[in-house]
């Protein structure tokens, strides 16, 4: 795993007043959830990767940087079961203001309704980042339809993963955001920053109540084609609060989503 | 049609280098095809507008302001038929660095293989600011395949339009881009700029050899969502000499594509 750089400095005033502050949160006071920061990397044709299930790199590594301050400003980290298959993520939080600070731990959140995760689970970096001391194990948001026996008790107590059922809609397969994020909540997770992939983002992007509370996107000087995994949702998006940052590279824009 | 705004200042030197000059053409020596620059604005989802002939407004007035700027900065602009069709637009420059100053005259440019403006064109935006000298009479370059008669001559006289008529391939029914190029420097047209639309856009994009001198894109946030037309290529296309701006709403990105 790359060394993080530093932190270019006027990130830190340019994110300041979209992420989570305990005093301060910036959604219309309802409490029962989660403050949620949607944030990803895309092309400039608004791709996150160049195919299914292939990992590519978009942003530059000050940017890189970036998501992991942002890491350490929130509870927990969610993404969808795609993206952990697809991509391997460590989903760990590797920044530190200082050399010599302890880092943040963020609770890795996946979103996976058919347990898909379970046989790889123990090959992946984000167990072994957890053996290393490097994060947390994960917590795994399945469907209720899912029946649970004695392998995944061992698998429990083998990887210290905690497996939350929650109730899978009979319309779609999926499990509600607002069931995922009250359950978040009733943890004392105050803050999740949701990282992907595609479905997740097109889903949230247009998602009524709106639940994200700040939008963080790294776009990259790149093009990667109409092959690519895309992000684009169903309906149009409008924005506000918008601010934009140019890096090295990239530029990103942090926005809030109007209702 | 509205008037625009001043021209942000710190878009001249930002621009600068992207745009072309006389003594320093940044294409590599290739001088029997005028200097390229290829721009249009997109949402962060990279759709150019809402639905296949509905146009959309995505820039701020100041970067309105900025695409007339770079009007001025050429001797020709150049469109698919689509979006004329779809736009309507004037296609002039209404760019002038100060007030009482002569506006620029660029040539509208149009490539419409099968000639579908023609019962049209009298009834166009482009033409009555023509009639109204504020714009010149457009260039159509169609295929060799269509059939002039003198309903046509008829037509060139009363709009002072010129014809042009270049071989159609038989594979793909399209003009070549090389062709309308050669054709373009050979009436002494140096400079051209390409604004679309996305069928245009996405072929330039990864056209080999490069045709591309300078690509400017305005980033609009918001997204438009997937029933929009989108802008994205055939294959990865990578960028080099890549500059941001910002400005109160948008962001713009200045780059050449890299071979």
């Amino acid at each position: 795993m790359s060394e993080l750089i530093p932190l270019p400095e006027t990130l830190v005033p340019f994110l300041c007043s979209y992420l989570p502050h305990e005093t301060q949160w910036k959604k219309d006071g309802d409490f029962s959830r989660p403050f949620v920061t949607l944030t990803y990397a895309q092309s400039l044709d608004s791709r996150i990767s160049l195919s299914s299930g292939v990992q590519t790199v978009i942003s530059h590594a000050e940017t890189k940087t970036m998501t992991h301050y942002i890491r350490s400003k929130h509870d927990a980290i969610l993404v969808g079961v795609k993206t952990v298959v697809a991509d391997d993520p460590g989903l760990n939080c590797r920044y530190v203001s200082q050399v010599g600070d302890d880092v943040h731990s963020i609770r890795p959140v996946v979103v996976d309704p058919n347990f898909k995760w379970f046989n790889d689970y123990q090959n992946s970096k984000l167990h072994k980042l957890y053996l290393e001391n490097k994060g947390l194990p994960a917590w795994i948001i399945i469907g209720d339809h899912v029946k649970l026996g004695s392998e995944h008790e061992k698998f429990v107590q083998q990887t210290q993963v905690k497996i939350i059922q929650l109730p899978i809609s009979l319309d779609d397969g999926k499990i509600s955001w607002l069931d995922i994020l009250h359950f978040l909540r009733s943890e004392k997770i105050n803050s999740v920053m949701v990282e992907g992939g595609a479905t997740v983002i097109n889903k949230l992007l247009t998602f009524k109540p709106v639940i994200v509370d700040s939008l963080i996107i790294t776009v990259g000087p790149v093009f990667l084609g109409s092959q690519g995994v895309e992000v684009s949702p169903n309906g149009k998006v409008n924005l506000k609060n918008v601010k934009w940052w140019n890096g090295i590279q990239d530029s990103v824009i942090a926005a809030t989503i109007d209702n």
